[in-house]
């Protein structure tokens, strides 16, 4: 590998890590355009491993956008990211796979939480695999389709 | 960019990243000249979103010492990390932002832990978001601020 | 530091990380060729300080066999990736360090799970912290030992 294949190689990975963390935040923060905006335009969710629904990246972001409002404190804690680089004979390619593990602790929005008035404590925390495949487009990395494998679930 | 200049900038965000582990790592090793090295001259810790305090490095290195020493166990694992590099026209500059989400286990020192003599279990878990800004220094990327963001908590 | 050594650098420490991904992966997977194969020749993994047993990879392989058996919902969350490369005189060496801190839910085999018929929640969690030291071998970097220390456990 020639030094400039290996440093492309390198700010991709960064490019598509940095794509993921964001895909994280926009869940967690409620920025509905911001997720739509990572994904191809063709780009779907899948989230019927975790009791949600399939659908291309708009539609799911808007059944995102009534679903997060009951759950009003979250975060997604996606890490054990693998990052796999199409590779065209020694080349990157346009196209990426990640595979990721997560954690996922949420509070819904009735009174009091889940242990008491005091507390703030998540009434569910969840856990499981997410996989990315993402395309290389001229705004940059793009998820093309997002599938949730949930393997646990924790429910106070 | 070139390359020289695409180097530069993995160089920085690999040299960023490795400052928010030693932040994590220096707090649950209860190591605080390490913890206040981290900083730049200046630098200061708002802990006030968490329930602690603010000010200089210094002075927050010695409330966590008295503080901390009531968590023997401890954890802040800090995932999610987006670092957005000052961009002086296509170089990279010398400030740089972080943010990042949270989880942080802890253990109080009483016997027993929260469920029993053959427990370990912490007796608090918070979750939330971490907002760095840094400084490149002469010895390298140094803390200017750090504040925190609690947006969970349990309590055994 | 030359270009040429930060790049090669910079790869170092990306396929180190990829190694550690790797190990939660595997471990999560139960895929025990490819966990042993992560290991040098001589690598050995010390368990014990997690209750699990010491020795040579292929040997703690088959116990994991049996052990994780009992466990299928599990994860081995790795974060705060403390990567440490052998430096000889400004070039990066074949030896490398790293310490992590985890996370690992994980499920037992019975019926229903810690709280009930509906519930997928995990029966123990616990965190801690990984040291690795990995050798850099003809086909890539290896592990030559895994230690765990285990700070904290619940369970259910």
């Amino acid at each position: 590998m020639t030094q400039r294949v290996a440093l492309a190689t390198v700010m991709d990975r960064l490019a598509i890590d940095d794509v993921i963390t964001e895909y994280a935040v926009t869940v967690d923060d409620g920025d509905w355009p911001a997720y739509e905006a990572l994904f191809a335009p063709e780009g779907r969710a899948d989230y019927t491993g975790a009791g949600g629904v399939e659908g291309p990246a708009g539609e799911v972001a808007r059944w995102l956008t009534g679903r997060m409002r009951l759950f009003p404190v979250r975060q997604h804690l996606i890490v054990n990211r693998r990052i796999d680089l199409q590779d065209l004979g020694g080349y990157p390619g346009d196209r990426a796979w990640v595979r990721a593990d997560y954690v996922s602790p949420m509070r819904s929005a009735r009174e009091g939480g889940a242990s008491g008035a005091d507390d703030t404590a998540p009434d569910s925390v969840s856990g499981g695999r997410y996989t990315f495949e993402l395309d290389r487009t001229d705004p940059g990395w793009r998820i093309r389709t997002v599938t949730v494998h949930e393997k646990w679930r924790r429910t106070a």
